[in-house]
C-alpha cells in the first residue's frame, strides 16, 4: 500500500464542487477518482483537504490517496492531466508518509476572495472575480478585517450556525488590497467554517460601501447571530490558494 | 463632429479577429460598430490601432471613432459595456483631438507572447497561453532575442513576404522571462509586420529547444527568406498589450 499526496488547481465554474455525489456526478473528487481508477485499475478514494463548494476555485488544493500497486508519481500526474479537462490540472504528485491524510493533517489554509468594483469585470480574470460595482473605503475594510484576526467564535459567520460542534477558529491574517478596482481579501487561518470566508467577505464589502461599520462587525462577532453579519458572497469569487501541513 | 479615443481589452478566443467582415460577422470591430450604432443612432466607423487576427487577445487595444452628436464619454463606455459580452470590456473613452486616428497616429506597440512548457497549461491562464511541452534554454532565447532588437528588414519574419511595401521595422526591446514553466516574450516596436510577433516567437522557441541557434536567427534575418525563420506560433498565445501615441 503506497500513500500519495497530490497538489492540484481547478476552475470551479463548471463543477458541482469538490465532494463526490453518487456515481454520475460532476464533482472534482468524483472525476479524479474515476480517472485515477482507469489509470490504476483500482477503486480509489481521494481525500481532499476540504470540500470546495460548487463554483469555488482552487490554485493549490491538496488531496491524498492510497494505491495497492505502487505507481510512479510523475506517471500518475501525467496520465491524470491527459485525461482531465483543461480546467483541472495536477501540479504535483509525491509519495507521502503512510499516515498522511490531506484533511486530517491540514494545519492551515489560505483562501482569497476577489471583488471587482468597476462596472464590468476584467476580461482575463472574469471567471474568478465577483462583480459588485460600488465605491470602497479600503481603510475601513482593513480596520474591520484586523478586528476579526485571532481566535474567535465565528458562529455568526457560518451558514451552518446550528451546529453543535465548536465554531471557534483562529484567523492568522486577513490581508486586504485594493487596486485597479479589484478588492482582494486573503485569509489565512487554522480552519474555516461552512461559508465563513464568503460571509466575512460579504461583511467586509458592506463595511467598504458604508452599509456596515467596524462596530457592527464587532457586534456581529460577539452576538454569534448569523443575522447580524453581512451577506454571503457568491462562490465564483472564492479561491482556495494554499493548504499548509 | 466629436472625435473619441477608446481603450479596450478582449479575449479573442471566440472572435474572428478585429477587422469587420461584412454585415453578419463575428469580429471585434463589427460588434463594436453595431453596438455603438445602437447607442448613438449613427452609422459609426471604428478604427483600431491595428488588426488583431482571429484568436489574438488584447489587454490595451486602442480605437478611435467620430460621432455627429456629442455623447458623454462615460455614457458611451457604460452603455457599450452593458451590451458587450463578458469577453470584451471598454476600459476608457475620452474626447480626442479632431485629427487623432488610432492607427495612423500609433507610435509604438507592445505585444506579449506566452508559452507554457509544462505538460499542461495553467488553469487560470489557459485561454491565452500556448502549450508546448519542452525544455528551454532561456539564456539562448535571450541572446537570440537581443540580436533582433533594433532597425532591421524583417521580411523573413512575416507571412506577407511578397509585399512591395517596406518591411523595415524597429524593435525597441524584446524582454524574455521564464518562470514556473511559462516563457513570456514581450516585444515593443514602432510597428509589426503581418504575423511578425508569432514568427519571431516561434523562432525564439526553437532556439530555446535547440532546434535553431542564434546564428540561424542572424542568417534568417539577413536572408530575408521566410523559409529560413522558425514556425508561426498559434494566435492563442498572443496579446496586444499597449499602444503608444
Amino acid at each position: 500500500m503506497q500513500n500519495y499526496k497530490m497538489i492540484l488547481e481547478y476552475e470551479g465554474t463548471r463543477y458541482n464542487g469538490w465532494q463526490r455525489q453518487g456515481n454520475t456526478d460532476n464533482t472534482i473528487q468524483g472525476i479524479l477518482e474515476r480517472k485515477l481508477g482507469e489509470i490504476s485499475g483500482e477503486a480509489v478514494e481521494i481525500n481532499g483537504s476540504g470540500r470546495t463548494d460548487a463554483g469555488v476555485h482552487a490554485a493549490g488544493q491538496c488531496a491524498s490517496f492510497r494505491l495497492e500497486t505502487e505507481l510512479n508519481c510523475d506517471f500518475i500526474k501525467n496520465e491524470l492531466n491527459k485525461r482531465l479537462n483543461r480546467d483541472i490540472r495536477i501540479l504535483r504528485v509525491e509519495q507521502a508518509h503512510p499516515r498522511f491524510h490531506a484533511r486530517l493533517n491540514a494545519k492551515a489554509k489560505t483562501y482569497v476572495y476577489r471583488i471587482c468594483t468597476a462596472d464590468k469585470a476584467p476580461v482575463f480574470t472574469r471567471h474568478f472575480t465577483y462583480l459588485y460595482p460600488c465605491k470602497i473605503d479600503i481603510e475601513a475594510v482593513g480596520r474591520a478585517a484586523d478586528m476579526l484576526v485571532g481566535e474567535h467564535d465565528f458562529r455568526a459567520f457560518t451558514s451552518n450556525h446550528r451546529t453543535k460542534k465548536s465554531t471557534v477558529r483562529t484567523i492568522y491574517s486577513i490581508d486586504t488590497e485594493y487596486s485597479d478596482d479589484i478588492l482582494t481579501i486573503r485569509f489565512t487561518g487554522n480552519g474555516f467554517l461552512y461559508n465563513m470566508v464568503r460571509i466575512i467577505s460579504g461583511s467586509l464589502l458592506m463595511v467598504g460601501t458604508g452599509e456596515m461599520n467596524t462596530e457592527d462587525i464587532a457586534l456581529a462577532l460577539n452576538s454569534q447571530d448569523r443575522k447580524k453579519a453581512g451577506v454571503t458572497l457568491p462562490s465564483s469569487g472564492l479561491m482556495l490558494e494554499k493548504v499548509y501541513y
